[in-house]
This record gives structure tokens, sequence and C-alpha cells, in this order.
């Protein structure tokens, strides 16, 4: 069986959520030798400003671009976690800005501030997404952070790249210091360990 | 039976097909009511810097988010007119970048330089997926260049929205120049009419 994952970016309008699964196909299609599908849909599901893109990663040829039942779901409101829980496999991954979504809708969910880290460590709100996608990278294995900063960069806007740049490194960073928080072990220097 | 059309943006990476598949996407999603899809796919199909952008406008809530066999192919290089070109609907619109094709592979073609549209009334070649989208809209009617126009902002980089909406002007415009001469009646003022 190949190995199919879907993943979905869910918030409002304006966040970069399309920009994001762009990045992502791109990081996972052109850099890994993926095969890649990325879509978005609009229409009368999309009025009251919510945003949603999916990108489908697989081995082999993709039939249905579409997430059915996403194994990685990203959720940048409050309204896109409770548009969207129910939805992710039962073994998913659940990501959500912590900043954003004050109700976290189970406690086995990921929370990070990405908003107010885009906002510290890079002076731009905007680029929130950004930070989303470094860390998702991290708590997901679904592409490298390498192959995401590639695809980030033939992206980017002439003269941001700099900056996003630093959103990346900040939201690979903000996953990295969480997950060792959640597995002290895994992520701890050799000359920290036991009998240190 | 629904009303479903199916459109093909084909060309080379960097000429920014994905942004003008998400500007029509929103168009008709968002600024016309329709029920919409936008998908890309890459991974090893993509290789060889091709790049392809796919939008389906229907009344009704969409199934299948790909295009099976599009109505509409826009080709903004040579190499995308002879891989898709087989695809077509047989009444399908075929337009191409004349400034890019110069072969067109069949009389029923729409040809126009986008590309050189773009470099002399923007000083922009890179608008050229712009220009080619008023374009589309005038020479298709899937939407209508005032909901383009409203997506193409929302989307348009800060301080790029004047220039953008030139591009979009001068394809409309170019589109509308086109059909006059291929059906002169069509767009010539009453005072010019029969009897006159």
């Amino acid at each position: 069986m190949p190995q199919r994952t879907e993943i979905r970016l869910a918030g409002a309008g304006g966040q970069g959520l399309i920009l994001a699964g762009v990045i992502l196909a791109e990081a996972a299609g052109l850099h890994e030798g993926k095969f890649v599908a990325q879509t978005q849909s609009y229409g009368p599901e999309a009025r009251g400003g919510a945003s949603k893109a999916e990108v489908v990663i697989s081995d082999a040829a993709i039939d249905y671009p579409k997430a059915i039942k996403p194994d990685v779901l990203l959720c940048l409101s409050q309204q896109a976690c409770e548009t969207y829980l129910f939805d992710l496999q039962p073994e998913g991954v659940l990501i959500v800005d912590s900043s954003l979504v004050r109700h976290l809708p189970t406690s086995r969910a990921l929370g990070l501030p990405f908003t107010q880290i885009a906002r510290k460590e890079v002076g731009r709100e905007m680029m929130a997404n950004i930070v989303a996608l470094g860390a998702l990278a991290v708590l997901t294995g679904v592409v490298s952070p390498d192959s995401l900063e590639k695809a980030l960069l033939a992206r980017a806007p002439k003269g941001t790249e700099e900056l996003n740049q630093k959103a990346l490194a900040a939201g690979v960073q903000a996953a990295r210091t969480l997950l060792r928080q959640k597995h002290p072990r895994a992520g701890a220097p050799a000359d920290t360990g036991e009998g240190g």
C-alpha cells in the first residue's frame, strides 16, 4: 500500500493558509520527490471568512487529491478547530495556534503561539503561517525543514527572504522545544543526560 | 445537470500560474457565489520546470476537484501546448501567449502576446499571468472582469495594486480587441452599424 498522508490547514481568510499549502506541497513535491496534490475550495461553504488548504503527499500517483480523513490538522482559529476536528484520524496530529485557539478541543492538541512568535521574533504577525509551517514539519515529519526552506525561498517576494527564513526557523525552534518538554529525554544534549 | 467548467492554466514554473489559479478561483467562489475547487499537483510529472494549476467552477458542490477534460486551456509555453492540447474538450477554448508559443497547434487557438503586453503596458513581464487572466475572463466568460479585479486586489502584495489593475485591464482590453477583429459586428458601437 502506498503511504498517503493528508494535511489540512484551516483558519481565517488572510492568514496565508493557501500560500502555506503551496509551499508545503512544493517542499514535498519538488524537493523530496513525492507525489503531491494541493487543493483549496471556495464557495458557499467558505462564507464567513473561513479558509482551508489541503495537501496530500504520497509515494505513488494520487487519485483523489482532497483530504478524506486528515492525518494532520493545523488550526489557526477557534472556528477551524470546531469545524474540522471531527474529521481528523483517531491517531492524527492536531496543531493549533495557542495565541488564537483558547479552548483546546482535546488534550492531545499540540499548541504553540504562532502569531505571538511571529510578532516577537519576526516583527510581523502575518508571518504566523510560516512559523506554523516550520513547527508542523518538526511535529509531524511530513517534510524536512530544509525542503521547506527551499520551497519558501522560491515563493517569498523579493526582499522578504530573510524575514521568511527567520519565521520558519522560529517555528522549527518552538516545536523542538515543545517536543523536549513533552519527551524530556528525546532532545536532551548528551552532557545533561543521566549521571550529569 | 449542474454546469461544471474546467479550466487548466499551464506553462513553466515562475510564470505565476498557481497565483493566477487562486485568483480565478477566489473571483468565482468568493465574488460570484459559485462552488469552486482549485488544485495543483507536483511530483515526478512536474519535472523540467513545468507548472499547472486547475480551477473547476460549478453551480453545485464539486465531487472531483481536478480537471478531467478541460473546457478552457491557457498555455504560457510551447511545451504546455504540446503536453495538454489532447485533453481539451472538442469545443474547448485554447488561449495561448503568442509571444511565447510560436507554433500554434490548431487554427482555433486564440493567441495574444501576454508577455509582450505586460512588458509594454505595465513594464513588468512577470505580470503576464495577470494580463492573461483578464483576457481569459473576456474570451471565456467563466468569470467577470469585476470579480477578477476584486480577487486580484485582495491577493496583490501591498504597493502593487495599481500595477496589477493595469495588467488586468490591459488583458481585458486586448481580448476585446481580438474579439472585435474576429467578429467585427459584435463589439462595434451603434453608430457604425448597418445603415450608418
